[in-house]
């Protein structure tokens, strides 16, 4: 298996992505086809990976750029060629760290969309108090987003999971402001009607509040909303955790109590760590693309490649597609 | 001061309600009259309230009901008995724990909108790190909003910091998925160019992990959103606290470091516990109208009052009025 890999786009350069690729080729046998500058990516490699390729180039979209301009003018951004390639034989993914725009727009434009598929959106996995797997999904790819959108995100969820996670039939959840049919806004409004009618399992509405709390497999939102949702969540543990840590070092007595707990904090901290999971799929282009943290490292680059292979030796691109056609 | 209290709505019932009044007279001075069951308002009491006054009612509107036509169709419903006596000489405020939709459509229908403002929305203050004072404005009394919307949330945020937080030139942030200003949905993008135009302190946009950092003052989203991000922070500092609990109770050993840091945890989650702030205001209705959270106990609902009477003696309708006519 190969795997296209953009070195560009990681707040902390081409080194977590190196050293993830590395740290996943531990777990599982795969090709790695770096793009990005040939020298610096054979001097991060340095004798630790015995197959690779580099498709070498030194332009890349930013997150400044206008992605869909950026995309169609930069032939030779990192994140163009990835794309290119992955249409080739023997290609069979993409991951990239770099912007979500560009990685969308190269869904779009260069792979293109899963025929009765309008809208491609990110399925990101958030942790639960359960330990019930979450998809929160769209998480950013989407901006304005009508009820038909959100059904095909809730479809290809299902999917993903059915056959990713090997949940079956995994219960459909609709953010919206309160679990009472009538509430929402015109977009959650909508959406409801259509799920409700729908073969999927859906299970009403969810409050924010239900987030972690592992109540539904698959929690449906618009690209603006889920990114909310999800760098709220992102934020606020992250207070917490800074708070927590200012409350142990505040005196020696509360050092010691912070020994006796550290291990026990870390392995929390670990569970609601979006390093864990480390990316997301693209779903709903005919290539299969992962987005990994911008702020990516190296485990979570790693964890990012792993479940990047585990989506496409799940063939879910064709089981989505055959779930469209009623199959 | 006269403040109109509605003693329906609450999960627990009319018990925290009138626990909460006892508790705010011990800190200032006002009339509080009751609308509900006279039996049942009276043996709460239970001789703790020397002057008081009670609008008798057994009606109220619940959750469930349609806002604009219950408000419309229910004459006697407590909230209802409330807004018509607020219009009243000698009547000043009104807060209630019940139904945000029969608040704000007795806000638009009862009391009546200031003139020039085509919007009322609760502005829930939010717990920082860093001690600053924010609000989070719109928190869910408008689904779908426009741009100008948001421009008047702004607005009235700026005038209530202003006058009742004494914060001058208070910072404004826009609620998006990033920073940059091309970032966002049609809302925000519109919402940003009217705000940037402005003569108020927009420092832009601000993403939803700043939620508690404190950065700004107000933060501006439309009802769903902010109904989001404030149900979000909600679930995961709860979830948080929970594991976290469970940690400590987990062996002999740990229960011992809890014993050692139970109370800066206690004061932790004291900080960032919604019941300190206990309500929010209803801004850009001409009554003085304060929402209590349903899940009130005596600590917030008192916290509420105290609120109220704050924005009551600061005549902040009078000054936004005076803002709109750019006096």
């Amino acid at each position: 298996m190969k795997i296209l890999i953009d070195t560009y786009g990681a707040d902390a350069g081409a080194q977590p992505i190196i050293d993830g690729t590395v740290k996943a080729l531990e777990k599982r046998d795969f090709t790695p086809v770096f793009i990005g500058n040939d020298r610096e990516i054979k001097l991060l490699i340095h004798d630790r990976i015995k197959n690779y390729e580099i498709i070498p180039t030194n332009e890349f979209v930013s997150n400044d750029e206008d992605p869909v301009r950026a995309i169609r003018k930069k032939k030779d951004a990192s994140i163009v060629l990835a794309y290119e390639k992955s249409k080739e034989e023997g290609y069979d993914g993409v991951i990239s760290a770099g912007s979500t725009g560009a990685l969308l727009a190269g869904g779009l434009f260069l792979a293109g969309r899963i025929p009765g598929i309008k809208r491609a959106c990110l399925a990101a996995s958030i942790p639960s108090v359960n330990d019930e797997i979450t998809l929160l999904m769209d998480t950013g790819a989407n901006m304005d987003c009508k009820a038909e959108f959100l059904y095909e995100f809730a479809l290809m969820g299902k999917v993903y999971l059915e056959n990713v996670m090997n949940i079956t039939n995994p219960k459909i959840g609709l953010l919206n402001v309160g679990v009472e049919e009538h509430k929402g806004n015109t977009l959650t409004k909508e959406t409801y009607n259509l799920l409700k009618e729908s073969n999927m399992n859906f299970t009403g509405n969810i409050e924010a509040r239900d987030l972690l709390t592992g109540k539904v497999n698959v929690i449906v939102a618009d690209g603006f909303d889920g990114n909310i949702a999800i760098k709220t969540t992102e934020g606020v543990l992250k207070t917490f955790a800074s708070e927590l840590k200012n409350i142990i070092y505040s005196s020696a007595k509360n050092k010691i109590a912070g020994a006796i707990l550290k291990n026990d904090i870390k392995s929390l901290a670990n569970k609601f760590s979006p390093d864990e999971v480390g990316g997301a799929p693209l779903l709903g282009v005919k290539s299969y693309v992962y987005k990994a943290h911008g702020n990516t490292n190296e485990l979570a680059f790693s964890n990012a490649i792993l479940g990047l292979i585990n989506y496409i030796e799940m063939n879910v691109i064709e089981k989505i597609e055959g779930e469209l056609n009623g199959n």
